[in-house]
């Protein structure tokens, strides 16, 4: 069995034809089940409610679909895509039905205390992400090809069984991901620099705008903002439940992020106070020259409006 | 000679014929050239270097390209196009040229010390804003129709003579811009908050992400970098000229937009500190919710790279 699905995936020349289970048929979950249904995969579909579940076989998101755990009975990988809370919460239901043999895997943002759990409920557990857009969500958001070209960080440690590793490994590959992994405290410190700080960042420019108490000056702003004001703030004007649940689980990461963030902005701060301009423009051309450097992961990604 | 230009563009039926001058030729400047030659005005272009002159004649700017202030001479309205610091000590063959009777207008993105140091220097003059892209400088950028559909803020003060706010206004008009009016301090106010502060705000997500010590957290955040970041640090990783000279000139108002986000940003890392969930929810919501009410003027504006 072990070996079974290992062979599947790695001979990527002809048509897949394991199981795989899916949990949650929301974006991350539903465009897997697409992906993995072209590639070949028979895919069983878990969700909660009926109700989803009748939504998903209308968009052909799995080749079966229930609220049942016990469509999972044989599954050869198993791939965890719950909302964080219920991810590290997971009922006594899901963890009886998972087939012991069978590779576990998860699409959490956060992955230390994803590890943590789970390392201790599933002996071929393995900590992933696969870093896709996140602006839709629910049954009706998944699409084809939403992992190409995106990166996918498995983040395993010493318990990480390395035969279910690669297994994840072709499954990102097949799927068209970059594989990247690492350990899973620095994934974490990465994420929230890059992904769940900006949310807090962006959203306290949102409120600062928002609190203006002069009602010409509030109503100037309202009409002059543009396209820099947009990008500015669209992370902090986006999916509310998401930016919480990425601050309450990857909280101290995002704490010790934003303390640097906070030093950061008082340096620049410190320079306008003093009209220290010529350090100012040293300071903007550095993160001119910076910014390029962060854009590799998103080049060919459409922006957002 | 003043109801003269007036007239011209009151009728905006026939095609003009009055003489413009344009002071510099870089993106603003050589976009109004293009569009007002279109309009069927007489484009009279100041420049500093010949070989800027040579580039501009050769895009066609204006209908005469000159470095020598004198060639500002005949014309009935003088659109200052310059940088904020040149704006602010224009050189004294400039003022020398400037016809008495013509009516002087600026670009410039902040209104308060340019109308205090222009409504000594000139009798006629206006203070405005149209707001157009910014992405590009120099005297290959200028393109026709940039000012379409964006806001144009004047900022008139009770020395601005209402006959030559009205020969702005229909500039603006002519030009198919959004006319709007406001006093200095709240135009300055408000761009402080959406245009100089987010530079600000933007740049120092850049400095923190760019000062990680660890390097497989700086590697790994490169990697992982995705829409989200680009779009937050799009503006602080912009033109680091312009961003200083708006710092040097908008201080105080982002000096006090910054001490609105700083506190902004530090009731929200005290929900996160207190574990606060449904309260961080609530406030993500509330940012959810006020964004669309800042994207009506950047509306059919294309996202930037």
């Amino acid at each position: 069995m072990e070996s079974g699905v290992y062979m599947e995936l790695m001979s990527q020349q002809r048509r897949f034809s394991g199981s795989v289970g899916i949990v949650g048929l929301g974006l991350i979950g539903g465009s897997l089940g697409l992906d993995l249904q072209s590639l070949g995969w028979h895919v069983h579909g878990l969700v909660h409610r009926e109700s989803t579940a009748e939504r998903a076989r209308v968009r052909g998101l799995a080749d079966e679909v229930s609220t049942d755990p016990q469509v999972l009975a044989n599954c050869e990988l198993v791939i965890l895509a719950l909302p964080l809370a219920q991810l590290l919460s997971p009922e006594p239901a899901l963890l009886h039905a998972l087939p012991e043999t069978a590779v576990v895997t998860d699409v959490g943002s956060v992955k230390a205390p994803v590890l943590k759990v789970w390392s201790q409920l599933h002996p071929r557990f393995v900590a992933s992400h696969p870093m896709a857009g996140t602006a839709e969500a629910g049954v009706e958001a998944g699409l084809l090809g939403l992992f190409e070209h995106r990166p996918w960080v498995a983040t395993p440690d010493h318990r990480t069984d390395p035969e279910a590793l690669e297994v994840v490994h072709q499954l990102a590959m097949a799927l068209g991901s970059q594989w990247l992994t690492a350990d899973a405290e620095s994934h974490d410190q990465a994420v929230a620099l890059i992904s769940h700080m900006p949310v807090l960042v962006s959203a306290a420019l949102l409120r600062a705008a928002g609190a203006q108490s002069d009602p010409a000056v509030f109503d100037l702003a309202k009409a002059l903002a543009s396209t820099g004001f947009a990008d500015t703030t669209r992370v902090g004007g986006g999916n509310p439940q998401l930016g919480t649940a990425m601050a309450a689980t990857n909280t101290a990461a995002i704490l010790r992020g934003l303390q640097d963030y906070r030093q950061s902005l008082e340096q620049l701060e410190a320079l306008v106070v003093a009209g220290q301009w010529s350090a100012l423009q040293a300071e903007l051309e550095r993160t001119h020259e910076l910014r390029p450097g962060f854009l590799a992961a998103s080049d060919g990604l459409k922006p957002q409006p």
